[in-house]
């Protein structure tokens, strides 16, 4: 990797900072956010602004340029990665280093005395703005909003926005038609007296339409926005994917339908102005809808007074409890990823032990091979996250040629990865060791292991928030003096992206909804040990209803159904540092797995996969 | 319980809303809370002004009154104490419930157009005054700073204020010499760059000047603020306390001291004004540090620009942490404490088995009889929970004649009770019972022992938030679908108050402090069957390092240590219910009971006592 060479872009950058016909007035530095107008977590090659600008492209980092310096602020995860990419025109802000200053503060430390700060109102979403903008107006200076992206401006040979076709889904899949959506979601607004809602995040205006795209990698979405009144629905979507015959006929366009279920088909370029002659028109008492999370742009489009905003949608929230549909069609991409992932986990056995020729990056692509033979399979859920040795310790791993190593049998094998299938979406982690795994390899994977259980076979009263949950995955590290540095697990949608809220299992989070039964979180320790390993065990699961004695006076019990079912690797396993109620959480779900997977293995007529998912699934047994 | 009458008492308050000689302007409403100027948890019964307002006196509540209405909000602790207490003019708030309107909410609904609601600015804090102001004002309203207390006005034979002499605590008490403290405090405004601190909570001025009192009850404290600037020290302080020569020698006032050690002993009232004159006195760029807890009152004082405002001050963490002769004050403290106890449960054995004649009230004054014998005691530290049967499902119960039980054996005695000695405060929790305990009594008591083993054996890596141990404490009873509605633990103070940030164990909380080392909380999980019983355990319990395998990459481990050394009845456990760790963990608690206690015991000649405590403290046996 060599860094990008980035003189002559900020100079232009530069130029236009100053430049009238992008400006009012000259702005003294200019802030780069890492995301879209969506606050998407994945993003689209032509909002790669800051990896434009900069060379660096991790998923996270916020670029400020001023007119003497280029700072870029990234968390741990990327702290080699932005030094290897950037040149030196660029200091590398350490986030969550105590000498690190927060990028307001470095903002007053630099510039001069009453500054203008500049930034993208569609992309710096409104509570961010609030921040920033109260840090530098206490310190004398302004954020201002600049209209034109000035990245834009340079960006000559910037890609197209996607316009990809629609996917179309049936009530088979969704459970809930976009009708009966629209109705529970009005029902929602009128308890809170408001009158419109703002769909800004994409993964909600697919969830809200039945609909899927192929905009972004990964997230089967499209750009779009939804403006829901009392008795209009308006779309602001590009291209002539309105024209889809399908499309046409899932959304009724072409129908006699009541006004209210009526959908205007708008540009996506016309929300500001819409939104905004929505603002215009309202009464006292009259409130608009808005995830906090929106962009200033949009937020800004509502005057103060009629703006209701919540950190969390009712769509957001909805999506997050799936139905019958929903959880069935989980259930069956979970199986078919789980018989791609028997086939690899055998396929690699063949191969790594006696010939040593696989890297990570031919086992990714084989387990891409090996899923995308399944029914129903569209694409990848996220990077395969495919480690062995050493690199399995860099938590967002990603092989690359420069980085790629050969899995051999003195090395754990690490693989995160999953697939977006038309009835759901996977998200597995299994740790292996092909050779034989050390005292200590196995003393660390058994403790991640359970916590593994830990969460996993919880019982909790209805309405715990997940977070409450998380330090039963880290208690048998701790016990030893051992953790891991990230959440246990996050929320994960239904064929739409594989990480959205609102609920998750972090120490990180507060403001996480309680946990319901429908909810489907991943529940993912891990242990890694720098320049030699990583380990983590990683399940999707159900939250479902439990039986307990006592049943909390009625308020009701819940625990969790692991949709994942591929094999735990019984080789890396310590049984004598596992109770037997672990040990017996273990044959059960192996059993299971034996049992749902091996039918299918069956019925797939896939006999290799099979004998080696009976010979993987063979009982622990405990010696007391 | 009959209720008070207030017809006459809100006629005058409504006349005295809309008199010129106290109110700007008529306002149409008027808040009570329920605290004092320093946002104190325990009030002096000059300070009592909601429970006159409304003859409601339990710790919690706001009162509103409007010319048509008065409503009182309370939380779940105490529905029923003040429907009894309150009569027919008052409509009760239950907080908590879903149709309970928020303060504001309700006031918005009844409140004529353009209304003024007014409330002492001195005690309301800082950030409710923004919160309710907000909300009032979005609805067309205002919310005004009413300098003379309303009720004051009206309130004929309200009590003096206290102003009790002082103690002094010499080094061997303290640790650190009030000098030191002055001195760490001001590099610790160094570092934040703040010219003054101002020191509004009562224990915060106790603890920084090494001084107790005993102006408010169960609470060494004493009414005064302190200002310290980096040159000088200013201390708010009513009545010839500052005559006392122990006081004068403890303070050095009459001593030639360096400048920037001189205290300036003002009066108790000057307070807003000498921090006017600070504000008024500030150049660009210089910061006044308060508590977002400070009154509105004081925290206008200073201009916004100038205000450095923080949840915990630096104060507040520093009292946390306990030095070693605090620590080891801490621990006489508990030996003493557990003497006191260890009398009481054997002279209860003696008492309520063949007599039946002790009731809550004779059990808690007994308690308190057997403390005060001990050396340097003070007082008690918080009203006795002594409680029997039913009465222990209320968890804030406090005998009074009207709901006196007697203890007997057949039901289950919850006794929750502390006191203040010159060296240490403890709080405890014991329950017993001292008949036969039915099955399940004793299963659910064994699950609430589970979780007091789990927080108080937990071990955890240095830099954990309290909250992400409440989980622990709740597991084995979640397992059978129990629970119980409180949070696990509180800071507790040395010598000082009984509840004390910034740390504790609970899922309600999110910005506690991390533990560290010396930190003191109480570990107090319970399980409460309404109309039948309470169980509760506490111990108070010191945050040690830990000795782990790992030692968290040399970040370092942490765990705790009882300080609290009283028998757990072994009687009321089910042994098959615990783990042969656990049962490893009472039986060592248990010999450290015998040894030190059984050593003090025997020094004081308390024989009988003596006996019980070996009784009490056979090993418990464990049946495979």
């Amino acid at each position: 990797m060599s860094p990008k060479i980035t003189t002559e872009l900020l100079k232009q950058l530069r130029q236009v900072m100053k430049s009238p016909k992008y400006v009012q007035e000259p702005v003294q530095a200019y802030i780069v956010p890492s995301g879209d107008a969506h606050q998407s977590e994945y993003i689209a090659p032509c909002d790669c602004r800051r990896a434009f600008i900069s060379g660096f492209d991790g998923s996270a980092g916020t670029a400020i340029v001023t007119e003497q310096h280029a700072a870029m602020w990234t968390d741990g995860r990327y702290f080699l990665q932005a030094a290897h990419q950037m040149d030196n025109n660029w200091t590398l802000m350490k986030m969550g280093l105590k000498d690190t200053p927060a990028q307001e503060d470095w903002l007053v430390s630099v510039l001069p005395e009453g500054s203008k700060v500049g930034v993208d109102p569609f992309i710096i979403p409104a509570d961010q703005w609030k921040r920033m903008s109260k840090a530098l107006r206490s310190a004398g200076h302004d954020l201002v909003p600049v209209k034109e992206n000035l990245i834009d401006t340079i960006w000559t040979d910037c890609p197209q926005r996607p316009c990809k076709p629609l996917i179309t889904l049936d009530l088979s899949y969704t459970g809930v038609s976009w009708r009966d959506k629209i109705i529970a979601l009005r029902s929602k607004m009128a308890e809170r007296k408001v009158l419109w809602f703002v769909v800004t995040a994409l993964d909600e205006v697919a969830w809200l339409f039945n609909l899927r795209g192929s905009d972004v990698e990964y997230n089967p979405v499209f750009f779009a926005y939804a403006v829901i009144g009392m008795n209009t629905i308006r779309l602001f979507i590009d291209g002539d994917r309105m024209m889809d015959p399908a499309v046409r006929e899932h959304l009724q366009l072409d129908s006699t339908l009541e006004p209210e279920f009526k959908i205007q088909v708008m540009p996506y370029g016309s929300i500001l102005s819409e939104l905004q002659a929505v603002g215009a028109g309202l009464s006292p008492k009259e409130k608009v809808w808005l995830s906090d999370k929106a962009s200033y742009a949009l937020t800004e489009a509502i005057p103060k007074a009629y703006r209701y905003l919540t950190p969390y949608t009712p769509i957001c929230i909805a999506k997050a409890v799936k139905n019958a549909s929903e959880t069935e069609g989980m259930r069956r991409a979970h199986i078919k990823d789980a018989v791609a992932l028997c086939q690899l986990f055998n396929w690699l056995e063949k191969e790594v032990v006696p010939k040593g020729t696989v890297t990570e990056i031919i086992a990714a692509d084989k387990a891409e091979e090996f899923r995308s033979q399944q029914k129903d399979f569209v694409e990848l859920s996220f990077a395969t996250i495919s480690s062995t040795g050493p690199n399995g310790a860099i938590i967002h791993y990603k092989p690359v040629p420069e980085t790629n190593r050969t899995l051999s049998v003195n090395e754990i094998y690490l693989l995160d990865s999953g697939a977006q299938y038309k009835d759901g979406t996977t998200d597995v982690t299994r740790t292996m060791h092909f050779g034989t795994p050390s005292a200590y390899e196995k003393e660390c994977f058994t403790y991640v292991l359970k916590g593994h259980i830990a969460v996993s076979a919880a019982i909790f009263p209805n309405g715990t928030k997940g977070h409450l949950l998380d330090s039963f995955a880290r208690s048998a590290l701790w016990d030893c003096g051992l953790d891991y540095l990230h959440g246990t697990g996050h929320g994960v949608g239904s064929f739409l992206n594989v990480h959205e809220g609102p609920c998750g299992i972090s120490y990180k989070t507060f403001a996480d909804e309680p946990l319901e039964a429908g909810m489907i979180v991943s529940d993912e320790p891990g242990y890694y040990e720098d320049g030699s390993f990583g380990i983590r065990i990683e399940n999707v699961v159900l939250v479902i209803p439990a039986e307990t004695k006592y049943n909390f006076k009625n308020r009701g019990s819940l625990t969790f159904e692991p949709l994942t079912l591929v094999p735990i690797q019984t080789k890396m396993i310590d049984v004598n540092l596992l109770t037997q109620k672990e040990c017996n959480w273990v044959n059960d779900y192996h059993q299971k797995c034996r049992e749902v997977i091996g039918a299918e293995l069956e019925r797939q007529g896939r006999h290799e996969a099979l004998r080696w998912l009976i010979r993987e699934t063979e009982p622990l047994i405990r010696v007391q």
